[in-house]
């Protein structure tokens, strides 16, 4: 174990004593508990590192090696030369053929789905802008081709989708249906005359909105749409939603007759991503233009598909959205961490108020405080990177081998992947304000990044599936009514199925899982008392949700007998809050036990301690914020909490002396933090500080 | 009472359906509990505008009259651009002599604090780029000149002051000292021979950072320095941190001779302000240029002051920065009430999901979820809306009558400046993230609005006093050590009054006011089991105070016996957490009885009922966010904090009903809300909802 007070003895390590001009008196009396300001203990954060990295590593360090300052997000420009900096970055990466990665090898690429979405995640150190145009042009429009393409479409597009010749949309949010995809209202009517599709938005709600590339550098879009045919009677038949490419721009940037496009123009953030809307009035397209492979329509307007249940079909269809917000999730963790790694180095150098004894300033990680913002996010940061990297490699696996996945486990990916991205994002966005304020003054120029970081992130916990909705959806899988209808809102559907679900058949499958049975059979106290064993941090979070499960569940059997829409409503309605609850504390212990899967594979026994902490703190920060529910139902005793309290403050002064270590092992570009703040006069003397010196000399100008 | 269902009879008033072209049979049947999208109660809106108003309404509404669109936070400028509007529209506000108010009657102004601050706050709904750089010259830099210059000085410089035509900065904050004001570094050192002083900055960490005005338009600057005399024995003497007016920028904008500018460029925000550093080599001013109303020079070097204590002198000196924290708290609530009547809005014509029996869109407002993220937060800006208006008031009693203020008196007002300033910019900040949330993709759109609030308002977090320090000094005021020392970090001496403090001091103090009284007389409920009963809420309150301040009392104590300085840091350290903790339970307390006391006041009974459940709403969101606190100690048994939660549930909903009036009564003038999101294709169609028609019809185009 590693004491209070005996932390930095691993960040005076050998390295720092035997630079050159170190000072072996350089380090005050006051029991400071964080270490110098140098470099963190190089062997203890090569282990970190290790599990952080996962099984993708190799391509994480590809991608570090080929990480230049020229591809940071450049501060200050004007929207347009911003736009331009970024068009520029993704031909860059275009040549570097890291996007060629993500597709499949009969089209060209490489199907390494889980070494490209780990290099889209590392890109979330740099510019989200970057990433997220990446992220339309060959996540979402390319893999909506070779999700939904058929040989001949992918064979004509696909080349120049990879070498950036063809810049394209993903153009499904429309307006006024956002997160309801199913009820999206253009249309594309076939034409048998003609042999041609009729796109319309027939409603201003149905105008697309927010599409990525749309604004500016897009010229053909997988438009999203109703698919009408013509029936034998003459009525129009829908088919449900399906995708077409369609045209939106000519060579010379001009709209295509019967296109409009508007540009989003300034946004929150992601200023070098061209968002815009467009309006199709009647446009026509060939029949071909339909991406046919799970629904077509030949030449007689005769419709057919491999796939007969309409939700099923619509499921399938939108499976691109899956690797969206898988990536969307790792991108947001990468920045969180960026931002966190920011904040504790500053707060190592940048020192305030004098302690009483030495009159020295003491740096602002020393203040429990401080500890308190910073520690508990750190670990949260690990926990969710050790997560990310198991959903990635569960995407990675279906992607290789969709056979291998019933409908239970595909369901499950899909709703994991729902809800890191909801998690991760929204994490995110809290972790780089704390670290923003954290930093105080500095923290708010732009050269410092910590504001520019917030900005482009803001909108992670909105697109790809706005983070209430994803949640939602973790907690409706739980109840088992997510079946065929992805991201469908019938509530009345979920009310009755709820009649059905045993909860036991969740829980059971939980406790069936190996590392239920390894944590368990290594409880070592039975009388379930300490939060620290992991078995018991376990349990407590399990049975967490599975109560809240069980109850959410009882709640919406109340709606069973009525036939009335508007009762069920309400009762879903009014249980609301507690299904998010549920899905919340879904999540809480799906990615403890992914962390504590890679705590329990590590084998550098260092590391292991040290990421047994971090999961310890991860655990404690979930109890301090869900306290009240602990106490309300007995799950904990007052004793019990008060003590996690305390356990929790210990812990982030004792990983507060490991602070630079832990995030070192982050494995973040150097040149990401050459920001102003971390070198000027408002902080310690970096050469002093490289050099192991702890004293605060107040250099002088004369 | 109203029922859960009844709540919209009040907004489905004669207006609406006396209306040109409304449909009785509008309203869908599912038991909407949301108005429609049109205005809301008028006469209800009036009589809580009335009660948020205040005691300055006439100030208020005359700078209502004079807002005007082009006062909005422009879109899209360039920085260069954005400063040019801003500093037009500083001088469209000396024109309008509002700024003259704030300045003693003495110097040309009127006295009026209380109407001045009402004005600024304004600026709120507007522009905080505006607000901040209005509150940097005519507030501090102007307002250091008032409150620290001799007759002579005032009247040499605050008329172009007040006209604009000398644009000045409050040159306080350094690079290495933020919140260590005390001991900020830059020089001041009286040369007889010459009898100059001297102003220096002696080391790169003493460098003015963050300075308003100094990127581009300041030419004067208020800088505070160390004061230094030649002592008898040839030895400099120190006389703390005192305030000199130092040219930096001559008429043509070039710096001074030894004056080092540096342009601060892009923030996270307030693009629209010029922050910039100040560096000083030996530069030299007349002795006249010292603001000696509290520590004079003679021409040989002889220093004096009317107040002999350093500490005491210290306080005095930074008086302006109580104006200004009382001024950044009244601003970013103003922000805040945009935000959410923004967000209110777009989630009552905004619509997701069909509802399964009607078949018609949901809007937002109506799911639970939603309510749960806006409704508490309308409840706690009218709470901090009528606490912003109590301190405002103390602080003009005070500035009109400095000896009706006994120390502990002003000590007081001092701590609730700094605590309301803490507690409402975090909160601002909170609701505009949570509004922008709540507004989905839309809300990420610049030209609607709440990003740019958002940037503009975070570092309000940071500026004139960083939350974190500015809670733990309500802290310590508490503790009774927060005496002369304004500001100060020295623990050892807060340790050491925690000896001496009884805490029933404080305790009796609470318990004797009038309020107290009335509402302990007024409960109904003497097994104070009813949450809802405004005394049980005040003793809920003070109680949960009380007891975090006498444990952390008892804490400090532990360090009594030591001289040592390193175990009173540690103790104090320790019991950080703990600290902030009893500061900010304070807080909630004191706006608590400020918001009883406005509902107290107010005469309308619909008014006083509505209000009556905003206050409910306020304590219970407190009570929700601490519910660990209350059940550890045995405050609230399980029992009522589950129905503490429902009750909060209900009440969402209930005041949801509402939720139009509610933020109608922020009184912001209607082409705030003219943002594409409001009207656009994506919402009700506003002549539909304007003339209370509840239907959706999908407005074709063809």
């Amino acid at each position: 174990m590693i004491s209070e007070t005996d932390a930095p003895s691993s960040t005076t390590s050998a390295d720092a004593s035997s630079a050159p001009g170190a000072s072996p008196a350089g380090r005050p009396d006051y029991g400071r508990v964080t270490g110098p300001a140098g470099p963190g203990d190089t062997a203890l954060a090569a282990g970190l590192q290790k599990v952080l990295d996962g099984h993708w590593a190799q391509a994480r360090e590809h991608t570090r090696a080929a990480m230049t300052p020229d591809m940071l997000n450049p501060i200050g420009l004007s929207m347009e030369e911003h736009r331009e900096h970024v068009l520029a970055q993704l031909k860059r990466l275009a040549e570097s053929g890291m996007p060629d990665r993500g597709f499949p090898v009969e089209d060209g690429g490489q199907g390494d789905t889980g070494g490209v979405l780990t290099s889209f995640e590392m890109l979330g150190h740099l510019d989200l802008s970057v990433m997220v145009k990446a992220g339309v042009q060959w996540g979402l429009f390319g893999g909506a081709i070779a999700n939904l393409g058929n040989a001949e479409t992918r064979a004509k597009y696909l080349p120049d989708v990879m070498s950036l010749d063809l810049l394209g949309c993903f153009a499904m949010t429309e307006l006024g249906q956002g997160s309801d995809v199913q009820n999206l209202e253009t249309t594309a009517t076939f034409d048998p005359e003609t042999g041609e599709f009729v796109v319309h938005s027939p409603t201003p709600s149905s105008e697309k909105a927010y599409i990525g590339n749309a604004g500016r550098d897009g010229r053909l879009a997988a438009v999203f749409a109703q698919l009408i045919t013509p029936g034998e009677d003459g009525e129009d038949v829908g088919h449900g939603v399906h995708c077409l490419l369609v045209p939106i721009r000519d060579a010379s940037g001009e709209a295509m007759p019967g296109v409009t496009l508007t540009d989003h123009g300034h946004k929150g953030g992601l200023l070098g991503v061209d968002n815009g809307r467009i309006l199709f009035d009647h446009v026509r397209v060939p029949r071909q233009a339909l991406l046919d492979r799970f629904g077509a329509v030949d030449a007689e307007g005769n419709y057919s598909s491999p796939i007969d249940s309409v939700g099923a079909r619509f499921f399938t269809m939108l499976g691109t959205l899956i690797r969206g917000r898988v990536s969307v999730g790792a991108a947001s963790g990468a920045t969180a961490r960026t931002a966190l790694a920011t904040a504790v180095r500053y707060g190592l150098v940048r020192r305030q108020f004098d302690h009483p004894d030495t009159g020295k300033g003491i740096p602002l990680l020393e203040y429990r405080e401080h500890q308190r913002r910073l520690m508990p996010r750190v670990a949260r940061a690990y926990a969710y990177a050790c997560a990310q990297n198991a959903i990635i490699a569960e995407l990675d696996e279906f992607e290789r081998d969709p056979d291998a996945f019933d409908t239970v486990r595909r369901r499950e990916m899909e709703a994991h992947a729902a809800g890191i991205k909801a998690t991760v994002s929204g994490f995110a966005n809290d972790a780089i304000s704390e670290a923003r304020l954290a930093c105080g003054g500095a923290g708010y120029m732009s050269e410092n990044r910590l504001t520019e970081m917030r900005k482009d992130c803001d909108v992670f916990s909105t697109f790809e599936g706005d983070n209430v909705v994803l949640t939602q959806l973790v907690g409706k899988e739980l109840l088992g009514a997510y079946a065929a209808e992805f991201g469908d809102m019938d509530q009345r559907e979920t009310v009755s199925f709820a009649l059905n679900t045993v909860a036991e058949v969740v829980q059971e499958k939980t406790r069936a899982s190996t590392l239920w049975q390894k944590l368990i059979d290594s409880v070592t106290d039975r009388e379930h008392t300490d939060i620290l064993d992991r078995g018991n941090q376990l349990e407590l979070l399990v049975d967490r949700e599975e109560h809240l499960l069980e109850t959410v569940a009882r709640r919406l059997r109340k709606a069973q007998d009525s036939d009335d829409g508007s009762a069920a409503f309400k009762v879903f309605n009014s249980a609301q809050d507690h299904l998010l609850h549920t899905g919340r504390a879904h999540m809480d212990s799906w990615v403890f036990a992914r962390f504590a899967e890679a705590v329990d594979a590590c084998e550098d026994p260092e590391a292991k301690e040290v990421l047994g902490m971090l999961c310890d703190l991860y655990v404690l920060d979930i109890v301090e914020h869900d306290k009240g529910w602990f106490l309300e139902h007995n799950r904990l005793t007052t004793e019990r909490t008060k003590a996690a309290t305390a356990a929790r403050n210990r812990l982030c002064t004792k990983l507060a002396g490991r602070a630079r270590t832990l995030v070192d092992a982050f494995a973040i570009p150097e040149f990401v933090f050459d920001i102003p703040m971390l070198t000027d006069g408002g902080v310690d003397d970096p050469v002093e500080a490289a050099a192991g010196v702890e004293g605060w000399t107040k250099r002088g100008l004369e």
